[in-house]
């Protein structure tokens, strides 16, 4: 059966067909009004309208930033759109007419987790963390085969997980959480605080910033690092770092057989995955009494969002 | 179906045969040499020959401290018995003459989190992580209704979550392993610090331990809290809060409905709850924007280990 | 001798004569511009000759919020005014017609410190540590009877003593500096965050801030607690005990008879006073074998500035 | 004026006459009682009478490890010798027969780092932070010139400054204390700790250590690191880290121009001097606005303690 996922971002969605092997057959867009939750309702049945067109669809699956109920049909909450207990599923339903279709709503890091696990970096485990670097630190959890909701559907917020107490604050209210050590915000802040304390050090990336340390970027970083800058170098290994501990405090708790470490970040290559897997093994518990994790880089790309939130609406 | 189950400790063995609902029907016992392994699988074909003789039993889990395989059948490492790679299912399985008997072999730990998920206090739940605070702090995940087991089979050692970098040293080798906090030794040890920074502050505590700080036990701080000693209520309080923030970067990844802390420290009641249930709530991720767990003792007692076994050897 | 002593602030300079007892004889201002250094220097001289034309004057002190270098007469550098290297003492001498008068420069904490020390809460210790909680953590140090300047002037930067590694992102491009939890825009963003994590807990400092949290002050929240509300005395509570505990390590390498508390935070009384004895108490080493500092508020207000400036002026 | 120092250990005292340029003119031994202060008391009588025969001798200096009050005269608290509140001057003086010797008693750690002040690496600076890395962390500050003792004479125990928030147990009843993290005692604890993590990466050490990480010591640690083993060069390194990361948090404070690293652990040279150089600097706050403290090793061995008591006892 096809399904079509929806990737809904803050200002726009991006929707495509997906086969059983997790193809993507056609893909289409459309702008919309984070304020506006209607508008987003109608551009989900719109892009149903125009891609049922020309496949035989039977699900669409709904990813979106959020906090996503068990049921899989109500946003709690979402940090960067009108939603509070916002009955999405139900408002996409009444706008299509077709009743066969089954619609549901997934939260987009558990989305592009999931089609990691199926059809890019852990399609041979069963029991997997998703670690999205972006903006802050998202996730998913693959136990034995099956996606973790918890029991109200908001499991895998691994970014809020505590590893410093008295650590950065983080905007949630709280301080010392894994997105503040392991995000490309952190790792932006960190390498802005590097040219505070020492400008002679930072001069590549400042030059990349154009001399304004408020410029700076994360591809930045990466670029430089590179180039070679030993900043920006370190910059990243101390990002794997984090990355590579905070997973051995999952490991502890789920045991994966992998960690796949998906975002923009992952264009660093080893310059991040040497360091987070050092991390990892020297931070593993009972390590030499137990097989051990692989940490990898995501397969998918952009695209896990859609490829994910189709093959959820299957099942 | 009946099930006998058997929980192996450091010296000796206590079996019972379990009925459907979790009821123990029957019970025995055996001494037993922690080095000499052989001893072990006899004394389980024994207790199983004594109770299959008045009852039909169709399984038998083994519980036992240690790695155990995700097969069941193995245990990878031990920390108090002399077992490495030990194939434990089968070297009992060789001494049962009956071929029809199950064995499985669990962690001591996930048995003991089973029967409470099954027959305790998580049977209203599907989502439940479960504390057993003693020397150390082990633990059971069950994510959607299933005991998470992990890749390998070693998921849910909580105690070694770290939860302060460069903190407590750990037997593990690490540092900041969550057990380092809440646990029976660190309640004590906690206790003996206390005495020497302030020796009259610590006067009851003292004296409970006949006047050596190094006889001091955590029960004896749980009696003097329950007497109201002030330094005595701090620390448990201190333990409680340990749990509950620790307990809150599990819900971050797992989203359980419940936490159930079991072990001799549950003997404190409120003493320890109220500061873990405010620790968890401070604590929790997106609080106000999702539900929230519910903290709690557990209520099976010093049999769960046998009734969570057996129950297991049932799936 | 009489002395004039200048504070000089961001916008305007305050000065006055001082007596060898600690008063003020008179007092005059003045408005400058931070970004003109030559205003401040010919400021200074107009205010030395508007006091100087009633009152006979033998020295000057500057006090100016910067590191000042151990010669006492120039900025090595200042956070909020364009001073880099800058030889102030010269530019001022210049415009100063009377030969015979001496000017210093000194660091405006230190002179805060110094006053307290001389004629306020410390007059009659010989050890003394001084915290000035106002938007950072600033203090003096006074050892043996002497004001510690350091090799190069820059001694008693308390505020960036590290107190959590990995902590707070402070200002000075380090992570956990004291002042990032023990100065007003510590408790100012603490509690920020704790209206993020609990409104309702919050109502109260909310309606302070006329519903807006970025609208929060530290005078409200000292205002709340003093009302009572438990989020306030909480939050006052959690900043006197940073106080306190990094006090404990300041005494572990400096012993001080006192610690003195300045700064409008002090306005929160015992509120702020009493967690921050508890903290230093249970934090200091080896206490019961030793004597033990007091902790006290400040009692020469925000004139300790100009006191302290003229009687460094007159060593 | 010629002085004798003595230098107190727990089972023997080593004695020197020690001339006003710090070199040593002749040196005696006696073995000690623990338990029995007059034993002590006794021996440094001895020692007096030996020397002084051929020496004509104004002052005694005795340095031991404990509080020493203020006035140099009594013993607050001694850890390892039985002194409590001990008039150890008084008895020691009542023993000579000579009225016009002076005694003095002084903390052997503070005696050890006026000599390095006086005439070893520190003889060029007015402001130093002395460390001694032994067993724990012991130092000695040295501000504008003089001593620092502190209000009650127990200023300098720079081993409990507080360093990590919830961290390592230190004897003295707190967590987290320097020494903790940077003693040799540390040095040996981490690697345990690493052996039980990684014992393939540990080979070298176990060797080292007959087998028996229980027997591993700091010096072999040190030997394994010069023979190139990753695993010694890592854990010295960490050690040099601390070391400097807490001397940036003293430059804070007290703005030394110089930190002296005196111990066994120096023996390792830039192995432990390196990462302390760069820790130090990247921690150092205002850096690049300030000039910066160097980073040596002491240069006067184990006569330092004899030298320096020596010294302080003309003073």
């Amino acid at each position: 059966m096809h399904a079509i996922g929806v990737d809904i971002g803050g200002t726009k969605i991006a929707a495509g067909v997906v086969d059983a092997e997790g193809r993507i057959l056609a893909q289409t867009r459309r702008v919309t009004e984070p304020d506006d939750a209607g508008s987003i309702d109608r551009a989900v049945a719109d892009v149903y309208a125009e891609l049922s067109r020309d496949h035989e669809v039977g699900a669409i699956g709904v990813a979106a930033a959020g906090f996503v109920d068990s049921g899989r049909s109500t946003v709690l909450f979402a940090p960067n759109i009108a939603w509070r207990d916002y009955p999405l599923r139900d408002r996409v339903r009444a706008l299509i007419d077709d009743d066969d279709v089954r619609v549901v709503v997934e939260n987009d890091a558990n989305a592009a987790g999931w089609a990691e696990f199926r059809f890019g970096a852990g399609r041979d485990v069963d029991d997997m963390l998703m670690l999205t670097v972006g903006t802050g630190l998202g996730g998913a959890l693959i136990v034995d085969g099956r996606l973790v909701r918890g029991a109200w559907g908001v499991a895998a917020e691994v970014g809020h997980m505590r590893v410093v107490p008295g650590g950065h604050y983080c905007g949630c209210g709280h301080e010392g959480c894994w997105e503040q050590y392991a995000s490309g915000s952190a790792l932006v802040r960190d390498a802005q605080a590097a040219l505070v304390v020492d400008p002679e050090r930072g001069a590549a990336l400042l030059a990349l910033a154009g001399g304004d340390p408020a410029h700076l970027t994360g591809p930045q970083v990466t670029e430089a690092a590179q180039d070679g800058d030993p900043l920006a170098v370190s910059l990243l290994a101390q990002l794997g770092r984090w990355l590579g501990e905070g997973s051995a405090s999952v490991a502890a708790l789920l045991d994966p057989a992998l960690v796949v470490i998906g975002g923009g970040v992952g264009a660093a290559g080893s310059l991040l995955l040497d360091p987070a897997r050092q991390a990892f093994a020297d931070q593993l518990s009972a390590r030499g009494h137990r097989p051990e994790a692989t940490l990898t880089l995501a397969s998918m790309g952009n695209a896990a969002g859609i490829v994910g939130a189709a093959d959820l609406a299957r099942i």
